[in-house]
C-alpha cells in the first residue's frame, strides 16, 4: 500500500499541501468540517452584503475531482489524534496515517472576555459573515423605526484595525452613504459614523509605517473617525467604553481584533499563547517528523496570519514529505496589500509603496487571480463590477436562523 | 392628510398593489417582518444549489425608491388588527389607516402531523431553502462517510407532486446524476433514487390531465419513481411508510404537499379550512369594505396559489382603493407552467399545451422577465447559463446557523 498521508484542513495550507502532491506516489486523505473551501480574505464583503456565501466557497471535491492521487474527501471534525499511534479519529472512525498535515487555522479571540461575543460578532465563517450582515442592515432599519434612537442606531463601532477591521470599516461607511441613502424616509443613512478603535498606536500594527498612514488618511476621506492607542474596557447593549474613559454609544459593535487558534493545536504538543502549535524549523512537531503544522495553526517566528504564508507552508511540508528533505521552512513576504473601500487601498509590494487607485487595482488583480475556480472569478468580478458602476448592494437580504 | 393605505406584505399581492398605486393621492405604508421581496418560484432554486438566496431577493425598500407616495417601508410584524379602530399594531407601534391591504400568504402545512416537519422540511422561506439545501448535500457526504448505509442515503423522497414537488424531484435527480457524479470515491451518487409520492391520482393535479401526464413522462425519463393515489402514513428518522404499506427507506424527506395561509388570516373574520380570509367578490372583508385580502391569504373559488393570481389581487384591490368602484375579481387564467428540469418543463398556455424544450425556454422566459431589477436578472441568467453548460451547481455549499 503506498504512504497514507492524511491532511486535516481544507483551507489555503492544506489546498496547496494536497496540490503540492500531484503526482507523488502516496494517497492522500482530505478531511474537513466544512465541504467547502473559504476564500477567507473577502469573506468581508459577505458581511458587507456585496457578495454570495457561494461566490467565496467552492466544494473541496470539486478541487480534486482531477487529482487521482486524493483518494478520499470526508466530512467530519476530528475530535482525537493519536500521534504514537499514528491515527486520527473523525466521528466513528479511525483513520491511519503515514504522515500527517495539520492546518485547521485560527479563529478570532475576545482576550477572555467570552461574554462579548454575542455583544461584538466577529468575523470566521459563512455564519459569522451572514449575521453580521443582517445586523448591519438591521440597524439602519432599526433607526428608521425608531428615529428617536437613531444616533446610536447610525453608529458602529469595530474593534480592531488589522485588515479585516480596516475593510469592514470602510465598508460600512459605503454601505451607508451609497447604498442606503434614498431609501430611508425618517433617517438619512448618510449621516452613519463608523468608529475604528485599535490598541496599536496605527491602523495595520503589521504593516510598514508609511502605509498606515496612508491607510489612516484614506479612511478618515472616507468619513470613519479612527482612534488609536486605547482598547476597549467593557461593551454592553448600547455601547463600547474606551480604557481611556470615552464613551461610544452604538447600536452595532463588530470584532475584528485577536487570534485563537482552532483546539487541534493542543492535541500536537506545545502550544503558544494563541493556542498555536510549536513546531520544529521544517514545520514538523518534535519527536514525530511525520507529523507536520500548516498555515494560521503552526507558531512560526516573524510569519504572518496571511493567505500566502499559509500556502507557502502547505506546499513546504508536501514537498518535505514527498523529498525526503528536512529542510526549514523561509517564508517569502510576496507584500502587504489591504483595501480601504471601493478604489482606495494601500499596497507594499517588494518593498514599493502605494496607496489609492493603483493599490485597488492591484489588490482586485490578486484577488481576483486566486480565487479558485472560474465560476467564482466570474460572479465576484461581474457583482464588482456592478456594484462598482451603480454603488449598490446586491446580496442586501437580511437571513436568519436554517433550521437544519 | 392624504388617505392612508397601509399594505401588509411584500410579496407579489403587496407589491403589486402599491405599484399599482403610484401617482395616486394616497400616502402607502408597506410593513413586512422581512426586507426583502423574494421570488417564491425560484426558491427550490436556491434549496436545489442553482442559485443563491440574493438572485432571487430584492431589499423592498429599493423596489420603492422612486415611488413617491411610497412614505414608509417598515420592517415589522404585525400582532394586531383593529378592524373597528381601523389600525395594525406593530412591535410598539400602531399605525392608523383608511385603507388596509393585508397579503402576507401561506406556507406549507403537515395536515396536523407537525411532528413530521424536522424529519420533512418544507420550503417556504430562504432559511428552509438553505436548510434543505444543506440536508441534501449532506446526504451525499453521509452516503460516502458510510457505504454500508448508501442506500439509504442515496434514497430521496418528496411528498406532494404539486410545481414544487415535481420541481424538486427533477432537481434532486439532476443534482445526483450530473453535479455530483465524479467527485466521490466509495459510492456513486448517479445511483440516487429519488421517489416521488402524490395523494392524487396524477402528478400536478391542478393542471390539465394532458400536462400530468407529460409530466410524469418527463419525470420517468430522467429517473424519478412517481407514486400516485397514496399519501405517507408516517415518517421516521429511516423513511417513510405509504398508506399503501409500502416501506421507503430514505435518508432525506422533502415535504412539498400542503397549504396553511398566514395566521392573520384569521384577524380579519371567517376563515376556510387552510385558514384563508373569506372575502366579497371585491376582494374585500365583510362589513370591512376599506380592508382587503389579496394573494394566498384570500379565499377565492377557483384562483390558484400562483403568483400570477396574487398579482392580478393586488393590483385589482388597488384599482377599487384608486377608482371607489366595487367591481368584482375576475382572474385571468394566463396559463400553466412546471419545470421539471434542465430543459423540460410542461405548459399549458391559453390552452396551447405543450412540453420539453419548448415549455423549458417559455418557463425561463417567463421567469427571468418577472424577476424584479436587473442585478437580479442578469446573475440568475447568468447562474443558469453556467449551470446549463456544464451541469455543475453553483452554490453546492452547506452552511448551518449564523448566530444573529
Amino acid at each position: 500500500m503506498r504512504p497514507q498521508v492524511v491532511i486535516v484542513g481544507g483551507g489555503f495550507a492544506g489546498l496547496n499541501a494536497a496540490r503540492a502532491l500531484r503526482g507523488a506516489d502516496v494517497e492522500i486523505t482530505v478531511v474537513d468540517k466544512r465541504n467547502f473551501h473559504l476564500f477567507q480574505p473577502l469573506l468581508y464583503q459577505v458581511a458587507m452584503a456585496a457578495l454570495n456565501p457561494s461566490d467565496i466557497a467552492y466544494p473541496i471535491r470539486s478541487v480534486f475531482k482531477r487529482q487521482d492521487n486524493v483518494t478520499r474527501v470526508l466530512l467530519g471534525e476530528v475530535t482525537e489524534i493519536d500521534l504514537d499511534g499514528r491515527n486520527i479519529q473523525v466521528a466513528d472512525e479511525e483513520i491511519a496515517y503515514d504522515f500527517l498535515i495539520v492546518a485547521t487555522g485560527a479563529t478570532h479571540s475576545y482576550f477572555g472576555r467570552e461574554e462579548w461575543e454575542p455583544l461584538a460578532p466577529g468575523l470566521k465563517t459563512v455564519e459569522d459573515a451572514l449575521a453580521m450582515r443582517a445586523r448591519v442592515l438591521r440597524a439602519f432599519e432599526r433607526a428608521e423605526a425608531r428615529p428617536e434612537e437613531s444616533d446610536k442606531w447610525l453608529t458602529f463601532v469595530v474593534v480592531g484595525a488589522g485588515p479585516t477591521g480596516v475593510e469592514l470599516a470602510g465598508a460600512l461607511i459605503e454601505i451607508a452613504v451609497h447604498a442606503m441613502g434614498e431609501e430611508f424616509d425618517r433617517v438619512d443613512p448618510a449621516k452613519a459614523r463608523v468608529v475604528l478603535v485599535e490598541g496599536a498606536d496605527r491602523v495595520l500594527p503589521p504593516y510598514p509605517r508609511s502605509l498606515s498612514t496612508s491607510a489612516q488618511r484614506q479612511l478618515e476621506e472616507l468619513g470613519v473617525e479612527v482612534v488609536t492607542g486605547t482598547v476597549v474596557s467593557s461593551i454592553d447593549g448600547d455601547g463600547v467604553t474606551l480604557e481611556s474613559g470615552r464613551r461610544i454609544v452604538a447600536g452595532t459593535v463588530l470584532w475584528a481584533a485577536g487570534v485563537r487558534a482552532s483546539p487541534l493545536g493542543r492535541m500536537l504538543g506545545d502550544v503558544d499563547r494563541s493556542g498555536r502549535a510549536l513546531v520544529e524549523p521544517d514545520l514538523s512537531v518534535a519527536g514525530h517528523p511525520e507529523v507536520f503544522v500548516a498555515g494560521d495553526l503552526a507558531a512560526v517566528e516573524g510569519v504572518p496570519g496571511v493567505a500566502p504564508a499559509a500556502m507557502q507552508m502547505g506546499r513546504h511540508a508536501a514537498r518535505v514529505i514527498r523529498t525526503g528533505e528536512r529542510r526549514p521552512f523561509h517564508y517569502r513576504d510576496k507584500g502587504s496589500l489591504a483595501t480601504i473601500g471601493r478604489a482606495r487601498a494601500v499596497a507594499d509590494i517588494k518593498g514599493f509603496r502605494y496607496g489609492g487607485f493603483a493599490a485597488w487595482l492591484s489588490w482586485l488583480g490578486i484577488h481576483i487571480f486566486y480565487l479558485i475556480g472560474f465560476r467564482n472569478r466570474f460572479f465576484v468580478l461581474a457583482g464588482w463590477a456592478w456594484h462598482y458602476l451603480t454603488f449598490r448592494r446586491g446580496a442586501r437580504i437580511i437571513t436568519g436562523v436554517p433550521k437544519t
